[in-house]
């Protein structure tokens, strides 16, 4: 093989992992590195909700990608990716078309709206640093048109998350520690204010064991959200949205609805014609795309299956960084002539966040965490994991060490 | 006399300055003192463009009326003034009813737009608090959507300031120090970002000397303010501006207009049924109103008119915090049956300001100022006022030392 050209879509977690574990086991001569991405910095998307919220500046999430590679073996390419052509092993962009001889697509999710319900002309989505920074914004700007109305819109006091999946969940634990700090800011008293979750399923956090999620309904729910269950959201607007639960429709006065309940591979993997199910790509346990030998995918872009559930793998950063490093793996591997591996996931855990003193986890499935020691340990998987990036620079940098004067 | 009830109305330089003189000059048994209020903080005016900049937080220009005043000898009520009854000697508020013997007015200004140019539903104003608030607030959450919209919409970046007199001048000045830090906030390019000032005379500041203008036109230019003199507004909506200058009509793109060309006194004062002179109380020499010997008025309620040039004075901070020491002494002489004196102002100078290192002013009317000395010297005074308003710890506390650190 000559030196191949390995091209990088994203520099999400998938991305700059595999990219940064490319770059230390590949000399340049061995190959040529580029990695594409729409922003010029890396973000820890996990983090994303705090940002919304308004308790955490979105510097502190995210990184410089120029900071944490070396140019001399990664050629960085800040443009946005238009399509992906796996038959001419092309890749358009904004502003040029590349060809590659090795591809890894790591082009994260996009927000799963209910369709023609208004959501998606009316509801907020923590995406992104744009978008979550957008929340931040776009509450403190109603809390501050408050006082400049004649006629009180209590809507604009009224928050409404959609969705009481993890995300949610963290969202709402947030904005409770939140909220006081806004209304000192902008003179609102803090009781006109409610932050309202609705959820379909019978209980908030469906996915994890149900002693984890009475703790979680019980630590919101007396800090004041507004918990629905079996609510099932049937019209969104610019002022209202409107549910329905046990066959009544009730009507919920607010601007801000943040739609949190349900993501989806970006749409350009669909587009590209590789293989999919469930809208990501159907890998083998290589993580390659089926019938393509030379493209990889990871992370939210990826199906992949948990051989003893026979499910597919729900993404999250763990995993994902566990899939970069396998891929990157095998991209050696592929170029050296060795054997490639298959994925086999690591689960240590998991952790909520209920605000940044309470939170839920369970460490390698087993023990169960409750209180202040699952936002610590949430410090201390982000500290590793900037570890690895970026050593101890950057974990000082941008550690999130808010338990430290907080 | 019996203990006489003094009400003074709004806390604003000229209400608190008679309050706090009051307090000093008079026991609890020579009279009763109360003080209305809508807020439960004074704050100085003269900074409010720097809160709506987002450069000055409005806390380090608002103080609570509590922290400064004697509430045993002052009553403060928080509330609302809905009307005023000289015959009845009664002051209707939103929650009760009260009744006086001596009553000062000092209810401050509102805004004064042209009428049918949309300008009241679509334009800003710097009122008080809550409005100079939610300009800041409206720049940021316009900078946070630009980045979130498929179709780039240029008039979330263009900021167009009507009029330029002192308030629009030292306002663009202000901006034009802000709008690096708000790009870098919500990474927006500089460049991008255009402040658009329309003033309808041949030149900003028309009121002051020919070579300060000079001054300010160019500091300001230099820096990339667009000034466009001879410009009347014809028309403003939701996103658009639209002035003639040579019989020419030019439409700017824009979702931020700020009106900073014209305010009239508080309407509650033409309401009364007291005499009034381009809106404002016509007051004798003595600040009474006329036909009423137990009312007097101060700042922008009053029309004051000088006996030199024959015109009435401009109520600055400067010229009310005087006629405030002047009624607090005429409401003191009143009730010991001592003569009364007539108000004559001590112009110690102006100061605009042009961002927090540049301006002009004029002292004693003749030294000129140009430079960094001028936002010193507006800084100076500040500390002054705090001083007289409480003691040096006041002044510690909500001085604008902002020259220390920058």
């Amino acid at each position: 093989m000559h030196r191949p050209h390995i091209v990088i879509l994203g520099a999400g977690y998938g991305g700059i992992v595999t990219a940064l574990n490319l770059q230390k086991k590949l000399n340049a001569n061995e190959a040529q590195i580029t990695l594409v991405n729409k922003e010029d910095y890396h973000y820890q998307a996990a983090w994303l909700h705090e940002n919304a919220a308004g308790s955490l500046h979105h510097d502190q999430l995210r990184i410089p990608i120029r900071d944490i590679i070396n140019e001399k073996k990664i050629n960085f390419i800040l443009d946005k990716v238009v399509s992906i052509k796996p038959e001419e092993k092309k890749i358009k962009l904004e502003d040029q078309t590349i060809t590659y001889d090795i591809l890894i697509i790591a082009l994260g999710f996009e927000s799963e709206m209910p369709e023609n319900h208004g959501l998606e002309e009316n509801a907020f989505f923590i995406g992104d640093i744009n978008s979550a920074r957008l929340i931040r914004e776009h509450l403190e700007y109603n809390f501050a048109c408050y006082h400049n109305e004649d006629v009180k819109n209590n809507g604009r006091l009224n928050i409404v998350i959609g969705g009481g999946g993890p995300t949610g969940v963290e969202f709402a634990g947030e904005l409770v520690d939140r909220i006081p700090e806004i209304c000192k800011e902008y003179d609102v008293e803090k009781a006109l204010v409610r932050i309202i979750m609705l959820e379909s399923e019978a209980t908030i956090l469906p996915a994890v064991d149900e002693s984890l999620q009475q703790y979680a309904t019980n630590s919101l729910a007396s800090r004041g959200v507004e918990i629905i269950t079996g609510a099932t959201i049937k019209e969104c607007n610019a002022d209202t949205i409107t549910y329905e639960k046990d066959g009544i429709l009730e009507v919920i006065p607010t601007v801000t609805k943040i739609w949190t309940a349900g993501v989806r591979a970006n749409s350009l993997v669909i587009k590209s014609g590789l293989q999919t199910k469930d809208g990501k790509v159907a890998v083998t346990g290589e993580m390659k795309a089926p019938d393509f030998q030379d493209i990889f995918v990871v992370g939210d872009c990826a199906n992949v299956i948990d051989q003893k559930s026979g499910k597919a793998f729900n993404p999250t950063a763990q995993i994902t960084v566990q899939q970069a490093a396998l891929v990157a793996y095998n991209v050696v591997a592929m170029i050296k002539g060795n054997k490639l591996k298959t994925f086999e996931p690591r689960i240590k855990g998991m952790v909520v966040c209920l605000g940044s003193h309470d939170g839920i986890g369970q460490i390698f499935n087993k023990r169960k965490l409750f209180g202040w020691k699952a936002p610590l340990a949430k410090r201390l998987v982000d500290t590793q994991y900037l570890l690895k990036l970026g050593g101890l620079s950057l974990a000082l940098k941008k550690g999130k060490f808010k338990f430290l004067n907080s």
